[in-house]
This record gives structure tokens, sequence and C-alpha cells, in this order.
């Protein structure tokens, strides 16, 4: 087995993201120190569960770390980056990769220009995700085969890109790198604008249909409304941290759905709707096996 | 074994929903005949499976039969409702049950009223579907634990009914009973929208992200755009003879997507809709459990 990328790492929020990469590194590198922050009730799951090995309620009284993974929502993570300098030793001496797992990252590598010299911040986005949140759904294999994207404020080429590739590679996912901006504006698309479709199309069904209507419902309705379980908590920050490129997003979904709206006794809206998203249906099915 | 509802049956079209009655017709009731009608290719391909003891290539070279399966796209089906009057014996003295299994149901019963006096229409409404049409995706288990809902034009007390219902618990599904209006307004929502939604989902994503953002999409985009390789042609009749009541679920749908546009700053829409969704979805989930 390869040497560790990291030799010890601090995992703030034990959810299924935190709690996953936690168990992750416990299984690849079982020599490498895994340190949470949560709230007493998930640091009890997590130690019962040898996911790490001790827990702290709070960034500040955390050991020294080689690696800091923000792994709360986005605006927590964003406001977590001011306590890093809580943290033991002196902030401009400190040589520590900070990163996060949040859904969007214009912000949070805006706000991380303010950390202290040393602490080498890289945004990051793990493409795993579940049908439920928490630590009780976390596992090792969750980010296995799926894409890991880094978005470095300057240079991709640093050594802290390198080894968080490494690091992330280790826990079976893919690599990537993208500008925040170009990370935003395609998430808006791929994974944003889903999970707002979800949301609507399950109110909207729901309230329609109530109880006795749902149940007559066929498959296809619990497929496409899987992500209306999302936790808010989580979608209100990115929402407000994208709000431009999920405007625009939105925009266009509205503009295919009142397309098909008006076409409804003609068909030939029907047609090339349908037939282009079974092309690019196809291309994410290519892409994904 | 109890003795099957119907002793023959022709079967008018052998994609996934009637190749999968062909092949549960002949899993439960060995003794009953199987008849179907489809391109040559299509027979031939049933045939080698068994899922039929003959097949031709029009309804009015089909032998007597007790029950005929109009399992074409609605279009199609109210079209072939005509070539009744082709099938052997005198139509007025023809005692036969004929059923379809179009998304909608409406306009086939307001067809069917023209049909030879000793014929008994019931609509049916399988809720079964898959990924992928076509016989080679059939399977006798399709229907199982999955609603099969009739709309009968007058008394849903009819023997024609019962003996469907009976048929079709036999298949495992879940028989149901509703006014053809009813039916069509509650499809137009937890079958119909979804399916509009999925393709002009995944046509906006794909159009916007291209090959390359695909790449980076995680399941939360594949499992809300499965319906999106659905077949146009089937799709094409249901909005057709559905446009008034899935005009209004759009608009709805379209409704609740603008008011999370206009709310992208403040979260106080995505609080309520997500709120909601995550209420119904629990209800859905629960109703299939």
């Amino acid at each position: 087995m390869s040497e560790p990328p990291f030799s010890s790492i601090g995992i703030v929020g034990l959810g299924l993201i935190g709690g996953s990469i936690a168990l992750g590194v416990r299984q690849r590198w079982p020599s490498t120190r895994v340190f949470g922050v949560d709230a007493d009730s998930v640091l009890a799951h997590a130690l019962g569960d040898d996911a790490i090995e001790r827990g702290f309620s709070n960034i500040g009284a955390l050991p020294d770390v080689d690696l800091l993974i923000l792994a709360a929502p986005v605006g927590q993570n964003i406001s977590l980056l001011r306590d890093i300098r809580l943290m033991p030793g002196t902030p401009g001496d400190k040589k520590m990769v900070v990163t996060d797992v949040g859904g969007t990252k214009r912000a949070i590598v805006d706000a991380a220009r303010a950390l202290p010299s040393g602490v080498a911040f890289v945004g990051g986005h793990p493409l795993g995700g579940g049908e439920r949140g928490g630590f009780a759904f976390a596992r090792p294999d969750l980010f296995a085969g799926r894409p890991w994207i880094f978005t470095p404020a300057g240079d991709a080429g640093t050594p802290a890109v390198a080894r968080l590739s490494e690091f992330v590679s280790g826990l079976g996912a893919r690599a990537a790198v993208l500008t925040p901006a170009d990370h935003d504006r395609l998430m808006a698309f791929v994974s944003h604008l889903p999970q707002l479709a979800a949301s609507a199309l399950m109110d909207t069904v729901g309230g329609a249909a109530k109880n006795d209507g749902l149940r007559m419902a066929g498959r296809g309705l619990a497929d496409t409304t899987r992500l209306a379980s999302s936790p808010v908590d989580v979608w209100r920050d990115i929402c407000l941290t994208n709000a431009d490129a999920i405007g625009d997003a939105l925009d266009r979904l509205i503009q295919r759905l009142t397309q098909l709206r008006e076409g409804l006794d003609s068909g030939d809206a029907l047609d090339s709707i349908f037939t282009s998203a079974a092309k690019w249906r196809a291309e994410l099915i290519k892409e994904r096996d």
C-alpha cells in the first residue's frame, strides 16, 4: 500500500459525506488518524462504528492535522473558515490543507482568501450523494467511480491539488479540476436544477393527487422524485450562493415546459424535446457505464 | 389452481406491456390460449419465447377469443376498435370482453361506444412500466404489486369488470376502478407530468452541460431523468388525448418553479416547497412499501 497522502485528518460534520469520508479513510489508510467534529450524539455513533479516533465539539479543540475537511452545509462551512485561526499553533506558521465538500464553490473560495497564508484552501465537491443523509447512511464506498471536483482559486498545479486528488482517488473517486465559476454554472444544471425540479414536481403532484392518488402512481413518479427527500438546509445555502446560475437554469426549464404546454395539441414541441432528451439521456447513461 | 377467467386471449401489440401480459398468462394459466397481433419480427420473438401460441398480422385474422387486449399506443388502439367488426362471427352475436392498456381513458371509452352490443369494452391502464419498451424487456412479473385501473363507461359492477379484475389480480396487479375523467385527471399529475418534466429537464440539462458536463453529474440527475428515454409515439397520443388535464398540471408545475426562481435569494418559497415535497415523497414511498 502506498504512503497515505495525509497522516491526520479532521472532518467537521459527520453526515452522509463526512461520515463516508471517515469510513473510507479508515478502510484505505488504517494508519491515518481521523478526528471528527459534530454534535455529541453523532460523535457517539461515529466512535461506535470506529469511523473516527476521537470526537470534538468545535474546530478550536481539534489537534493539529494535515488535512481539514469542512463537511457541513455551505453557509456553515463559510462560517467555519473563521474558526481555523482558533486551532492549535500559530496561524501564520500552520501548514495545512483545507477543503470542503459543499455544492457551490464561488462563495467559499472567495471567503477562503482571508485564511492565514500557510493554509492551502482548495474547494472540493464530491458528486456522491444518496437518498438519505446523516451518518447512519454513510458508507466507505459512497464515492466509488463518482466525480470529485476541485476548484483551486488560482494555479491548479499546486501541491495541495495533487495531494487532494491522490486522496480522493484512494477513496475510489475520479478527481477533476474546474474553476469555481465553471463548477457553479455546470452544477446549476446537472445538480441544482434536477433537485429543484424534483421537489417542485413532488409538491405539485402530491398537492393534486393526495394520498389516495399517490397510491395509483407507477415507478416513474418514484424515480423522478427521489431527490425530493433532500434536506432543505443544505439546499437553501446552495440556492443563496448560486442564485444567478440557478436562476438561468430554472428559466430554461420553465421555457421548455411552456413550449410543451403550448404544443400539447400539435405534438411538435413534444417531438423535438423528447427526441433531444432521449439523445442526452443515452449520453448520460453511457458516461456512467 | 382456480378456473382461468378467460380461456382464449388476443393481444394486439406485443411490446413491454402486451408481451408481459402474454408471458404472465402463460405462467399463471397454462391452459389459456394466447394469440398475438404484431409485425412479423415481433411475432417471431414472441413465438420463440413461447409467449403466444400463434401470431397474426391483423385483428381480422384472429380466431374467436374471450378477451381482446389492445396494447398499442392510444391513437392506434382507438383505430383498432373499428377492426373488431372484421373478426370472425356476426358482430351482433359476439360475446367478448375488450380492454386496452393505454395511458388515457376518456378518448377510447368514448370511441368504444360505437362497438357492437355484445362486446363489453372496459378501459384499462396497468401502472407497470419500465425503463425500456419492446418485447425484449417484457417479463411475467411486470405488474406484481402495481395498480391496474379499470374505467368502465357506466356501471362499475358489470361482470366484465369483475372478470378483468380477477384476470389482472392473477397477474399480480392490484385492480382499481375510476371513472375515465377521474383517471385522466389523476394520471395527468402522477404519470404524465413526471414524464414531461423528466424529458424537459434532460433536454435543458443536456443542452447546457453537453457530454463533458454530463460526465460530472451525480446519481440524482440519472434518477430524475430515467423516464426521458420513453418512446415519443406513446406520449404524443397521451398528450393529444389528455391535453386539458396535462395543461393544468403543467401550469401548476411552472407556477412552483417560478416561485422557486423568484425566491432564490430569500429561501422562503424553497422552505415551503421542500417541506411539502418531502412530506408527499414520504407518503409516496409508504404507499409503495
